[in-house]
């Protein structure tokens, strides 16, 4: 049997070419697809996002359970988020595009986390000022996805943190040192910081469980590259008393280099990602010189026609810029038989990235006035002055003393 | 060469008989002793505090060098902190009188930290609640030692994580796992919590610089067993831009039943410990039964004397209940002697502490109204929306998009 092509996916570190079936199999998650699609499609009153329809989304964890107790009538609530170390490019929108669509068709809550801590520690030559102020923008990105501002709450990990910490604190003790370590991959050399931040991300998908006092399921939609910190997430989750967190994966977006995918990091990040503070004239370069599947010539691709699943271009297209099915399919057989030339298909895409710029920038200015509002800072239960020890040492009752 | 008893000081672990001169070279600490102490007595106006004298404090890491920045004019704060896990004993308020005395003989700010998150990760049997209502109890005992409420300042963790927050996030980053691993002796098994907690421990020694953004020295009286929080503290402070805090590092009060140190867990704390809520009949019950250094019969004690060092009624005098040096002095060559016998000792004991512990709630009860303003709970500088990202990625000047 010959050997499998090598790749790596951790919440730190995504390299070589992912087989998305193959991970999906190594991280043990359900395929998105049969029965529950039908389901989500049911419950979402006919339809499925194109993300779904397209499968970027192609994995999930217990949708069904979440499923079936929303027909019961249990609602939930959703949960993504971002860490910011630079600007955000399309690929960071796919968790947002289908958090809005599913807070919309189900009237759902949206907590969204903006992890300023986590990047910091993970990324040595970023200063802390930086990891904070781009917390910010990513944050009007985000909600220039039109979120429902009055059911739209935001975690800012170093602003909330004082809402955060209470369950912080409970979750961190139900994690050993081993499991980050196996989970995560961590080496001696790994930061105290990013040992302990796995618990800072299971906070939002506890939160308003704890917050209420009652289990409100939780759906999490998130690269699966993420997947790790929920796996953590999900195994102490009970034994706090809170239910388990059902997931929703998508795949990364590929890079326009043809190499690995869009991330904020990496050497050729500038020309591998469409940021969305790219400049109108950026943006037309990065798609120009983007990898695609065409052949070496237009008449060898006139008549062999091109292979769209390799193409980073024809990738754009599946992730938001064919508006519908139509149009969609309607690119794939055309790039497939020959009839679309890639110049004249980055020229269409070109056109529709920078247009989607401009109300995307347009969107996200607007935000700029309601954001601050939607940050979380204060704890929901007081811990404070009002209660008295059970015991007078551990194991023994109060005297009278304790007043 | 017999191999030496064999004892473990961490600040999670406390076993076997101490030796202390071993453990400081152990640790690489300086003596308490010669041209330091006579510089402290000097800055101090002349006196040093009994327990100094009494040579319970009997190490220091850079104390010459405060001293030498305080004759230059430079004023220093002083930071301790406890554990809550239960009531305090005796041996608690050794730091905490030490403070008291320097905070009136310097006119020094001081920071009291309260860690509930550390103990509820350290003490798999406390419970969240219990850890946060004995942090309050806590307070009110150490603020019963009489500090200047003006002056005086509380992180309760907790509580005060929106204040520490900020600054723990960029200690955090300087500690490799590495670290707290050889420095704590942390298993695979240990929570994430408590491998992130140093930082947190860090923190209130490097607060005052970072609020003032100049260089505040820092001196920390504690038990030797809390140096190793330090150490890090010390190792990293400098690549901050802090300066390293000064320590003066006391023993800890021996067990009354003749093992170990006071304590508040273990099988044998509720016997070992005298705890400042034990009502009167509880504090005669355990010192008569106190380990001392006494003979096998009367007779024998008459004729050939009894053994302080050893004894733990002995280390009471010592510590607090020998109101002068005359008093002690009497009390030890008394019991060398054979004049005074272990019955007498401990009836004379057990009425001061009992007359110590009227004083004491009657003093903790007055602290509970002032207690709660003390505490830090914002941030001394908003890290918030008024910053932009200085690049537009890392590594690449921002672009007019970000105003």
């Amino acid at each position: 049997m010959p050997e499998k092509e090598s790749f790596i996916v951790t919440p730190y570190e995504v390299r070589g070419r992912i087989d998305y079936e193959r991970l999906r199999k190594q991280f043990g998650t359900q395929e998105l697809s049969g029965p529950v699609l039908e389901e989500l499609r049911e419950a979402a009153g006919g339809t499925l996002h194109p993300l779904i329809e397209r499968g970027v989304y192609y994995s999930h964890r217990d949708l069904g359970v979440l499923l079936a107790q929303y027909r019961k009538g249990e609602r939930f609530f959703l949960y993504s988020g971002r860490g910011p170390s630079g600007p955000l490019h399309l690929s960071h929108l796919v968790s947002f595009e289908l958090c809005r669509w599913l807070q919309e068709k189900f009237d759902a809550p949206m907590y969204i986390q903006i992890t300023d801590d986590e990047k910091f520690w993970a990324r040595s030559q970023l200063t802390r000022e930086d990891s904070i102020r781009w917390g910010y923008e990513n944050l009007l990105d985000i909600l220039a996805v039109g979120f429902d501002r009055k059911r739209t709450h935001v975690f800012f990990d170093s602003r909330s943190i004082a809402a955060m910490y209470p369950l912080a604190v409970r979750v961190a003790r139900k994690i050993p040192y081993s499991t980050v370590k196996a989970v995560f991959g961590f080496a001696p050399s790994t930061n105290i910081g990013l040992v302990f931040y796995t618990a800072l991300q299971t906070v939002p998908a506890l939160y308003p469980s704890w917050e209420s006092g009652r289990s409100v399921p939780c759906l999490i939609p998130c690269g699966i590259d993420q997947d790790p910190h929920f796996r953590v997430t999900r195994d102490i989750a009970e034994s706090l008393g809170y239910p388990k967190p059902a997931l929703i994966h998508s795949q990364m977006i590929p890079g326009l280099l043809g190499e690995g995918v869009m991330s904020t990091t990496g050497g050729n990040a500038a020309d591998n990602a469409l940021f969305l503070n790219d400049p109108p004239k950026t943006v037309e370069r990065k798609i120009r010189k983007a990898f695609t599947g065409g052949r070496a010539s237009v008449e060898e691709q006139r008549r062999l026609g091109a292979t769209p699943e390799i193409c980073s271009v024809w990738a754009l297209w599946r992730t938001r810029f064919a508006e519908n099915d139509g149009k969609f399919e309607q690119v794939t057989r055309d790039c497939r038989s020959g009839a679309l030339l890639c110049g004249d298909c980055k020229g269409e895409l070109i056109e529709r990235v920078q247009a989607f710029y401009t109300t995307h920038q347009a969107a996200r200015e607007r935000a700029r006035d309601h954001a601050e509002e939607l940050i979380i800072t204060q704890p929901p239960k007081p811990e404070g002055w009002d209660r008295k020890p059970s015991t007078s040492r551990e194991g023994s009752p109060s005297p009278s003393l304790y007043r």
